[in-house]
């Protein structure tokens, strides 16, 4: 194998794949890169064997030449030091050549580096995954979905399926769900479909798969085609496929828990809610469990309220800007509230109290594809 | 005490006081901040006895008036706790107020915060300096002497004396070295004197103070006044003293550790030997010593090499701009050499070679302020 390249194209594929490469996988071959050099151009393959990226840069794209081929081939090389290395070369292009006993030598202006790759045979195939039921998001929506759901994914391993967020989708409307079983985020929004009657529910998608392929796509209104297998997930954007296993296990019915009816309503100006509960968690201490107590005050005013014996107390006095129903009482964690909060984009929101010790609902008030669930803390 | 004080600038004065305060003191009263509040203005003061801040803020400064006071006192507040509360509070105006058993209730808007203060009068008092010998310095030369000196102090801790730096001044000059033994930093400059005869030496302070202090000051142009006792040395800047504590100890003798003579001396562009061993340092595994390969080629050309036998190796070509003496081949740490060209400020450099186990001399050609002197590192 021998080819030139231009090596910002390179450093960005590079920087792509290696998000895949864990350093502790038990598997050898997956600790390097896979580079494969053929006359289309140059795929870059990086691997857990959970989740598997594939990024291409075509000898030429839009009339600029990014690859002068040689001779095709393939190598692997170790992610660590190779995505150092290519971020580190003096020139605007990069000489790749692979000689006996997969040595490779990388030459760059007056810098020339000679790395022991593998064997390329070694590398695992990526799965092959029939392309019947297709749908297809904007990749600025698709960012946004996973930003408004996965930070709700449970972090703890006891039950496995809740580290996933669940999508499904009916009549052309994908649902995705979150929850650690203390707080719920749910997000909908309409899908692309190539069939009319293309449905699926039980999709769990590991939280740190949808992390990785968030980081890796840009901000953009390009499609991204979606394939859902058995066990697999496939996100087909501009020369990237981005591979992840799905979780195992039945996730939870979660629809029966969103309470219908309201005794307590109030709307309130998100970021004046969101900084009040953030000064009262300042009194915190690390590891504690971040809870906040609400007390309406009058038709126009909360009380937010923290005590840390040792510490000290916050009061905070937010202004209500509607309020309908019965006087409260409540505690919850803050933090959770503050999570729901950052990602709502709306500048009001509205709270559905079904009671003291019952769960509650934050929505936005500006747009209908969210709601966001939470149970109150006992403090008594 | 009562006071109202404008938020930037208290939130300031926290900030700067908070960088002496270690969590791990074992005094309790340390862990705080002490905030006076009389009819000058409102002094906290940080310490964890090794250092020690004062950050004064006057109740009217150019014609702004910065605090209200109602009553004069002290308290001592958690300064963990503290820093962030200012931050966060939601108007430009805290409103700060004592009451009985050290309670401190601090306001702003619509928000209350009551802290457990402690008893200001356990907190210790600052030394008190006599400020015979005063020398100063413009705010950002003593900042660039800091940062061209403390990066070569020693990090372990056999040999306490070399985690500081040593200064002396002789007929206005002032010099400071550090070496952790392998490489060594020194740097000249012309200091103002109240006397003419002030000249000390053996004066060695601590490579921590020196980062704390940099941190804080502003790079301007303003005098900091500068007075070194037996055994504490005091910077003073605009409403801020910064005092520290000076190790114990005889610094060793630097000055006829600098060879006088040069076998082979050549003259490199700083960013481009800086670049090549940074390249050849990236095939080093954690941990490793670090060592970088030099050769002359011929009298235009350097050859830098580095193999990691397991990972591969790295050929680098650096052009000289000058080249007088003998051929050489030499091994030495590229860290410290990248650590010297960091803050050397000058686009050319001349190296000083005495041989392949003899120590090395780095100068920048554009100004005379300042050397580097390197062991080599033996490789058979």
């Amino acid at each position: 194998m021998k080819f030139s390249i231009n090596r910002d194209q390179f450093v960005q594929s590079v920087q792509h794949v290696s998000k895949a490469i864990s350093p502790r996988t038990t598997i050898p071959v997956l600790t390097g890169i896979k580079i494969e050099a053929s006359f289309d151009g140059v795929t870059l393959t990086g691997s857990d064997s959970d989740i598997s990226i594939e990024s291409f840069i075509p000898l030429e794209d839009e009339e600029i030449q990014n690859v002068e081929l040689e001779q095709p081939g393939s190598i692997v090389l170790p992610a660590r030091f190779f995505a150092e290395i290519v971020k580190k070369l003096p020139e605007d292009t990069i000489e790749l050549s692979v000689s006996e006993q997969f040595v490779t030598t990388l030459k760059s202006g007056s810098s020339v580096f000679n790395l022991n790759g593998l064997d390329p045979n070694e590398y695992p195939r990526l799965p092959e995954i029939e392309e019947d039921n297709v749908f297809k998001l904007k990749t600025d929506l698709l960012k946004n979905i996973i930003r408004q759901t996965v930070f709700a994914v449970s972090t703890v391993e006891t039950r496995p399926i809740l580290t996933g967020v669940h999508w499904a989708i009916e009549e052309g409307t994908l649902a995705c769900t979150a929850t650690d079983s203390h707080r719920l985020a749910m997000r909908n929004a309409k899908a692309e479909t190539n069939t009319n009657d293309l449905s699926f529910s039980n999709v769990v998608i590991p939280g740190k798969s949808l992390n990785e392929l968030s980081k890796i796509l840009d901000d953009n209104e390009e499609w991204v085609d979606i394939i859902v297998t058995e066990n697999q997930i496939l996100f087909k954007a501009k020369n990237l496929l981005f591979f992840s296993r799905l979780l195992d296990g039945n996730y939870p019915a979660t629809n029966n828990m969103i309470p219908t009816n309201s005794k307590t309503n109030v709307k309130l100006e998100t970021k004046k809610f969101m900084q009040a509960i953030e000064r009262a968690l300042l009194l915190s201490r690390d590891g504690k469990n971040n809870v906040v107590n609400l007390k309406t005050l009058s038709n126009t005013h909360l009380e937010i309220t923290s005590v840390t014996p040792e510490v000290g107390k916050v009061t905070e006095d937010v202004a209500t800007l509607d309020f309908n129903g019965e006087e409260l009482r409540i505690s919850f964690n803050g933090k959770n509230i503050i999570d729901a909060l950052r990602v709502i984009d709306s500048t009001e929101v509205t709270i559905d109290f079904t009671g003291a010790m019952s769960p509650f609902v934050i929505k936005p008030t500006e747009h209908e594809n969210m709601l966001h669930l939470f149970s109150p803390v006992r403090t008594y």
